[in-house]
C-alpha cells in the first residue's frame, strides 16, 4: 500500500513538473541555462564567455524609467535604444531646438552633450546571501516582525559592502523570496549624448507600429561613459558582427528585464485580471487624456508632453496585450492547472505539506482585504507630476534621514541615497504649464474615484477644488529651480520641514495619508506574501529543483532564443524585414502620419546615384528570446559574443508572458534592429563615420 | 385599438429594416444603388454610362471555373486575372514548355495562341420575365408540379429567345425566385492568350497569402477574342486611368460575382454550418492531398496537378473563412436577429402571414431529412476527375438529348448544348496518370464515408477495390482523346449507349444512382425551397421593398466601394503597396519558396540603372467594395469610367460575406492590382511595348 503512494507520488510529480518550453527563461548568471543551450543548439560557453556578455552589458536608468545598453567601443561608447534614450535627449532639448525630433549627432567628443540625470550600471560582482536574509526572518515571531527583521538584515548587509562612491551594492530579491543576492555594481553618472536618430525614424509607425511586427524602426542612441572627464576606458565590450543574423540562428540576449509575474499565485493573478489592471488601465488613461489635451494647445506644448504621452500610449497598449492574456481562458487555465499540479505534488509529501501547504491560503486571506483599497492605492500618491515626485521625495527625505538605514524606505537607504539625490538635484527643464495641467487632472480624477471625503482628497485639496489646488501649489512653488532644490537639499530636513513652498505644503500634507498606506500594504499584503512566497519558492525548489528562473525584476539576466519567423493570421511573417519595406510602407500610406519619412530619408529616394542606400540591407529581424520590458536596449548576439542587433520591442502575441510563459509556436517574438541595417544607416543615411570607425575600429 | 395596432405594426417594421450598411451590395444593372451613390458619394451616373460598364465587362467560362474580365481595346483585348486564365494557360502548355511557369507574350498578333475550350460572354440584354414563370408556377397542384411547369416555362422563354449560335439566352433566378429574368449574351469562342505572367508573380506568396493583404501580386492576364478569324471589332471597352486610384477615391466594380447565401433562412444556414460545410471540407481536403501525393511523383506530374491543387487550396482556405464566420456566435447572431425581425414584421400583417408566415416551417421540414442523405450527395459523382467529368456528360448527353427540351437537365437544355460540346469536345491536354490517381482516390474516399453496401459505391466498383476500378477504367477509356470524342459525339446517342469503352461503362453504372438522387434533391429540396424561397422573397419585398439586391449567381452585378486601409490587430494597413513592398518579401524571406522571386525580377535588381523600375509605383490595393468569388477579373473603375485597377482577392476578415455582409470597420477589403503597377511592370519587366501600346493608344 505505502509502496503504491510512493509511486502515485512520483507519477503526480512527474505529470507536475512543468515542461519548461524550448526557448523560456530569463536566468541569472549565477544560473544559466546551460543545459538547454548544449541540448537544443550544442553551444557550450566557457565562463569567461559568460563573464564577458555580462560585463559589456549595461542598465541605464533615469528616474522611474530605465533599460538596457551594451558597450561598443573601448572608450566608453554604449549603444542603447532611442527610447530608453529618449528621456535625456528630450532634457538636453530646449526650445528651439528638438533633438528628440531632429535627430542629434556630435562628430567629435567636445561636441557629445552631459545627460542631466542618467545613471549607467555594470554588475561586477554577485553573492549568494540567502541563509542569512532567511534566517534573520526566522527569527521574526510574526510576519510583521519577520518582515522588519529581514528588512534590517538586508539593511546590514548593503551598509557591510559599501564601497566607494561609484560601486553600488544592493541585496536582491529572487524566486519571490526563495533566493537573496548581493549585487554589486559599478555606478557611471557622467554620461553624454553621442548619437540619436530622428525619432519619426526610431520609432516609425507609432503608437499603430509599438509591439507590431513586421518593422522599420531604427531605434538606436549612442551614449559615452565618462570618468574623470574623460571617455571611460572600457575592457569589456562587443565586436560588431560582419553579417549579423540569418534563419534559424541561435541568439543570446542578457539585459535587465523589467518585471514579470510568473510566480503569481491563481488569487493573485486574479487580483490582477479583475481589480488591478482595469483600475491601472482608468489611471494611465485618464493620465494620457490629460497630456492629449496639454498637447492640442500648440506645437510646443504638444513637443513638452510627447515623451509622457509615448511612454503612456506604450504602458496602455502593454497592459492592453497583458490583460488579453489574463482574460484568455485557455491561458489562464494554464496557470489553473499548473498550481494544481504542484498543489498535488505537495499534497501527497506531508513534510512538504506541513512546511508549504499553508502558504496559498494566507495569500488567498490577505488578498481578499486588498479590493477594499486597491482605489486609494492607485491614487494616493502624487508621482504623476514630476514636481510633486520631487516634494513627496523632500518631504520623504526629511522625515527618513532622521531614521536609521534599516528602518528607511528601500529608496532613501545609503546605498541609494546617491541615486535619490541625483534626481532630486535634476537640472532637465520642468514645463511649470504641464505640470500644473497634470497635477489638476489627477486630482480632479482622484476626488472622481474616490470621493470629496477620501483622507487623501481631503488633505490634497484642502477646501479647494482640484484646478484651485494645482494652481495655487504650481505657481507658487519654486522646485521648478534646480538652484533652489540644490539650496533647499544642501539646507537639510529642518529646512524642508519649514518651507512654506506650496508645493512642498501639499506634499506634507498628504504624507501622512500615502505613508499609512504604504505602511498597511508593507504589514497586511506584503509580508504575508512574502513569507508565503518564500515558502511557495521552496516548495518549487523541492518539487522541481533549480530547473527554474526567478522572476524578472529589473536585475541582470540572459535569455536566448532563435531568428525565425512565424505564422500569423494564416500567412507567414518574415524573419527580417529590409529598407525596401520601409519605403513600401511609407509610399503605401502616402507618406500620411505616423507613417510619413522623415526629411533626411526622402531626399535620398530623390537622390540617384552617389552613396545610395542599399535598400535590401536587413533592417529589423525577430527571434524566440524570453524578453520583457527592461530588455529595451539590450545587445543580440552570437555564439562568438559579436553583436547581431539590439533588442527594442515585442510582438503583441508575446505580451501576456508577464503572467506566462507565450510559446514560440503562438507567434510571440522580440524585434531587434539588424546589426548590418545600423551601419548601413550610420553610413549611408547619417554619414556618420567617426562613429563607424569607432565600431568597427576600423 | 386598432390603430394602436397599425402603429405598432409600422413600428415593428421601421425596427425590421436592415439599414443597409454604407457599401453593400451585388446589384443587377436594372436596379442599380443610384440612391446610395448619390447620397454618399455625389455621383449620379447617366444610363449610357451604366450601358458603357455593362458591356465592356465579360464572363470568362470554361468547364465548371470561370471570372470576370474586361475589353481594354478596340480589338478584341481582354484583361482578366492569370487566376482565371491560368487553366487555359496550363492547357496551352505542353510538355518541355510551361507557360503557367514561364510565362507568355505573344508581341505579334500571329503568336497569339488560340485557348482550347474558353468562353467569353457579354450580357447585352435583359428583361423581366417574372409573371410568366411564377404564374406557371402557381398552375401546379403541388411542389412537383409546380416546380416542372415553372421549368418547363423557363424552357419555353428560353426556346423563343434563341438567336444565332453567337447569341445565348438564359432565363436567371434572381431573389431566389422572388425575381426571373431573360439575358441575352453574345458569345464568343475563340479566344486567343496574349500575355501571362510567371505564376510565382501573379500568385506571389502562394496560398499563404491567398486571402491576405498587404499583397504583391501581379494577377493579370490578357487575352483576345475573335470572331471569323480577325481580331473583333469592339464598341465598348474602358479607357486606362493615367493615374489610378488614390485613398478616398470611389470606385465601381462590374462582375459576375458567384455564389452568395445571404437570404438562407437561419435553419438553412445551421445546414451549412453543421453538415453541408464539415462535409465539403472532407471531400476538398481529400481531394487535395490525391493530387499532393501525386505532385511528389516529380516535376512534370507537379507541373500537371499545380492548377488544382492551387484550386483546391483556395477552395479550402476559403472555406475556411466562410465557416469560421457561421461559427462565430456574433455573426450568427445578428442571422437570427435579422430573420427574428422579419418574422414580427410578417406576423404584424395578417394578410403577409397568410400569405408567407408558413414558408420558414415548410424549409424546416424539408431540410430536416437532407442530413439523412448528405454524404451520397457529397460523394456519388465522378466530377473529381475530369475524365469521369467527360464520361458522365456523355451518358447523361445520350439520355437527355432524346427528352423534350423542357424536360432535360439545364446543362443540356438547347440554349446550352453549345457550351456542353465544346467541353465535351475540349482538346486541353489530358494527363491519364493524374487522372487514374484522382478517381481511384476518390473511389477510396467514397467508399470509407459510405460503406462497401451504398448503391454508389457498389456501382462503381463493381466487385473491384477502388484502385483496381480506377486502373482498369482509365486504363482502358479512349476518352482522353479529342478525336475519339469527335467522333463518338458524332455518331450520337446510340453510338454512346453502346460503347464499351470501361469508363463510359463505369458512369453508366452509377449514373442510376445519381440521376436518382437528383431527382430526390429535386423534388424533395429544390421545389420546396424553390416555392418557400419565392415566398420568403415576396414577404421582403413587401417589407422593405426593392431596397434590396439578390444573392451572387455568376451573373452580372456591379458592386462599389472606397479605396482605403484599415485596422487590423492594434496597427494600420495601408490602402496599397508597391513595388518596395515586393522586393522586401522576397528578401526578407530570404527568397525562400513561396516567397522567392522570378528569375526576370530578380535580374532588374541587379541591373541599376537602365529603365530600372519605379520601386514607388502602386502595385496592389484595396477598397470596400461588396466582391465575391467570380468577381476575379473585375475592372475597378473610377466615375469617368475609367479603369484604375483590376479586382483578384479578398482579405481573409471579409470571406464570410458569402453569408452575411461583413462591415468594411470589421476591415474587409477588396484586394485589386493598381493599374499603375501593371503598365510599369509591362514596361519595365516585361518589355511588352506592343501591348502597352495598344492598352494606351497612344
Amino acid at each position: 500500500m505505502k509502496k503504491r503512494i510512493i509511486w502515485l507520488t512520483i507519477l503526480m510529480i512527474l505529470i507536475a513538473i512543468p515542461a519548461l518550453r524550448a526557448d523560456e527563461g530569463m536566468w541569472t548568471f549565477d544560473n544559466p541555462p546551460l543545459r538547454q543551450w548544449k541540448e537544443k543548439y550544442g553551444f557550450e560557453p566557457s565562463q569567461a564567455w559568460l563573464d564577458h556578455i555580462r560585463l559589456s552589458t549595461v542598465r541605464l536608468s533615469e528616474g522611474a524609467g530605465g533599460g538596457t545598453g551594451v558597450f561598443v567601443s573601448p572608450d566608453g561608447l554604449i549603444m542603447t535604444n532611442q527610447h530608453v534614450g529618449r528621456g535625456q535627449v528630450s532634457k538636453l532639448s530646449t526650445g528651439g531646438r528638438d533633438l528628440v525630433h531632429d535627430g542629434f549627432y556630435a562628430p567629435a567628443r567636445e561636441q557629445e552633450l552631459k545627460c542631466p540625470d542618467l545613471e549607467v550600471n555594470v554588475l561586477i560582482a554577485y553573492r549568494n546571501v540567502t541563509d542569512r536574509v532567511q534566517a534573520a526572518g526566522r527569527k521574526g515571531a510574526d510576519d510583521k516582525q519577520s518582515g522588519a527583521m529581514r528588512q534590517a538584515e538586508i539593511a546590514a548587509i548593503e551598509k557591510e559592502a559599501a564601497g566607494p562612491a561609484d560601486l553600488k551594492a544592493e541585496v536582491v530579491t529572487l524566486y519571490n523570496g526563495g533566493e537573496y543576492w548581493l549585487y554589486t555594481f559599478k555606478r557611471y553618472t557622467d554620461i553624454r549624448l553621442v548619437f540619436s536618430p530622428e525619432e519619426q525614424i526610431a520609432y516609425y509607425g507609432g503608437d499603430y507600429d509599438n509591439f507590431t511586427y513586421p518593422r522599420y524602426c531604427l531605434d538606436i542612441t549612442f551614449f559615452r561613459v565618462y570618468e574623470n572627464g574623460a571617455p571611460a576606458r572600457i575592457e569589456h565590450y562587443l565586436e560588431w558582427s560582419a553579417n549579423g543574423a540569418s534563419e534559424g540562428d541561435l541568439v543570446i540576449v542578457p539585459g535587465f528585464p523589467g518585471t514579470t509575474q510568473r510566480l503569481l499565485t491563481v488569487s493573485q493573478l486574479k487580483y490582477q485580471r479583475d481589480i488591478a489592471n482595469p483600475l491601472q488601465m482608468q489611471v494611465w488613461t485618464s493620465r494620457r487624456d490629460v497630456l492629449k489635451r496639454y498637447a492640442e494647445q500648440g506645437a510646443e506644448q504638444a513637443r513638452q508632453a510627447s515623451p509622457g504621452r509615448l511612454s503612456l500610449e506604450n504602458s496602455i497598449k502593454r497592459l492592453v496585450g497583458q490583460q488579453a492574456g489574463l482574460e484568455n481562458p485557455r491561458i489562464f487555465a494554464k496557470k489553473e492547472e499548473q498550481e494544481a499540479a504542484m498543489l498535488r505534488a505537495i499534497a501527497a509529501n506531508p513534510a512538504w505539506q506541513r512546511e508549504y501547504g499553508g502558504a496559498w491560503r494566507q495569500i488567498d486571506d490577505a488578498y481578499s482585504q486588498l479590493p477594499g483599497r486597491a482605489k486609494q492605492i492607485a491614487y494616493a500618491s502624487l508621482t504623476a507630476s514630476r514636481l510633486g515626485t520631487m516634494a513627496s521625495n523632500f518631504i520623504r527625505y526629511a522625515a527618513q534621514s532622521a531614521l536609521p538605514n534599516e528602518k528607511r524606505y528601500e529608496e532613501f537607504r545609503d546605498n541609494r541615497m546617491a541615486a535619490m539625490k541625483l534626481s532630486l538635484l535634476s537640472t532637465a527643464p520642468v514645463y511649470t504649464a504641464m505640470e500644473e495641467a497634470i497635477l489638476a487632472g489627477w486630482l480632479e480624477e482622484a476626488q472622481k474615484a474616490l470621493g470629496a471625503q477620501d483622507p487623501f482628497v481631503r488633505a490634497a485639496l484642502a477646501g479647494s477644488t482640484p484646478r484651485e489646488a494645482a494652481g495655487k501649489a504650481i505657481s507658487g512653488t519654486k522646485l521648478h529651480d534646480p538652484a533652489f532644490r540644490k539650496d533647499l537639499f544642501e539646507r537639510g530636513p529642518s529646512a524642508i520641514n519649514q518651507s512654506r513652498d506650496p508645493l512642498l505644503e501639499l506634499a506634507r500634507r498628504v504624507e501622512p495619508v500615502i505613508a499609512e498606506l504604504r505602511q498597511w500594504q508593507e504589514e497586511a499584503i506584503r509580508n504575508v506574501e512574502t513569507r508565503a512566497n518564500e515558502q511557495i519558492a521552496r516548495a518549487r525548489f523541492g518539487v522541481y529543483g533549480k530547473n527554474l528562473y526567478p522572476d524578472a525584476n529589473f536585475n541582470l539576466r540572459i535569455e536566448y532564443g532563435t531568428v525565425s519567423g512565424y505564422e500569423e493570421d494564416t500567412t507567414l511573417v518574415p524573419f527580417r524585414t529590409t529598407f525596401y519595406g520601409l519605403f513600401d510602407r511609407a509610399t503605401g500610406f502616402n507618406q500620411k502620419p505616423p507613417y510619413q519619412l522623415p526629411e533626411r530619408y526622402r531626399k535620398l529616394t530623390a537622390e540617384q546615384g552617389q552613396k545610395r542606400l542599399d535598400l535590401s540591407t536587413p533592417f529589423n529581424f525577430v527571434y524566440t528570446a524570453d524578453t520583457i520590458g527592461g530588455n529595451s536596449g539590450s545587445p543580440v548576439i552570437n555564439r562568438n559574443a559579436e553583436l547581431v542587433g539590439i533588442n527594442f520591442d515585442s510582438n503583441i502575441q508575446k505580451l501576456p508572458n508577464r503572467y506566462l510563459y507565450i510559446d514560440e509556436n503562438e507567434g510571440a517574438r522580440a524585434v531587434g534592429v539588424h546589426s548590418a541595417g545600423i551601419l548601413e544607416a550610420l553610413d549611408k543615411i547619417y554619414g556618420a563615420d567617426a562613429l563607424i570607425r569607432e565600431i568597427r575600429r576600423k
